[in-house]
């Protein structure tokens, strides 16, 4: 792997239906030739001093910084953007190239 | 990829020496055969509305649940983890199984 990541960890307002955000967001990295990869999740272990209210984890990979640039700036995500701002109550985002350290045999 | 992630993203204090954590985290994962992969990051965008504090992530990879949860009680983890939680002003954790909704080509 390795590349260019942007991850994006939320917590979901009560009231959203988080499978239509996430067809939103399927189909953006779907328009999107830079998105090499992406992948999500929801905790499963619900132990709330551990996870303090988020739930869902979204990973997108980038070949390179300049990719990822260009992706922010894609009509496609500004669009979604807009949508996905009014649907989290909290998000952390960071943005960083990624060091594998260990990989998979 | 797919399988199970741990997902740890921090904020450190700030007199830790982030190298040194590293080194213990790398021996950790290089220890137990469970990890099968392990990536981490840090933040380079520094927009703090964005990252809110947090400026790495670390992200293990499981094959599957069980294997993660064999890890969390695995001598070398709690030995790390101990040192590991003197060193963090905040963190969040999340646990879940991936899902890949786009493969890297």
């Amino acid at each position: 792997m390795g590349g260019f990541k942007h991850l994006v960890v939320v917590k979901f307002k009560e009231d959203v239906v988080v499978e239509e955000i996430l067809k939103g967001m399927e189909k953006l990295v779907s328009e999107v030739d830079a998105v090499k990869s992406f992948e999500w999740g929801q905790d499963i272990e619900s132990q709330e001093m551990l996870r303090q209210g988020y739930t869902h984890a979204f990973l997108m990979t980038f070949e390179k910084k300049e990719d990822y640039t260009a992706f922010t700036s894609h009509p496609s995500h500004i669009e979604f953007s807009a949508t996905f701002v009014t649907a989290i109550d909290k998000f952390v985002v960071l943005d960083f190239p990624s060091v594998l350290a260990k990989s998979p045999a």
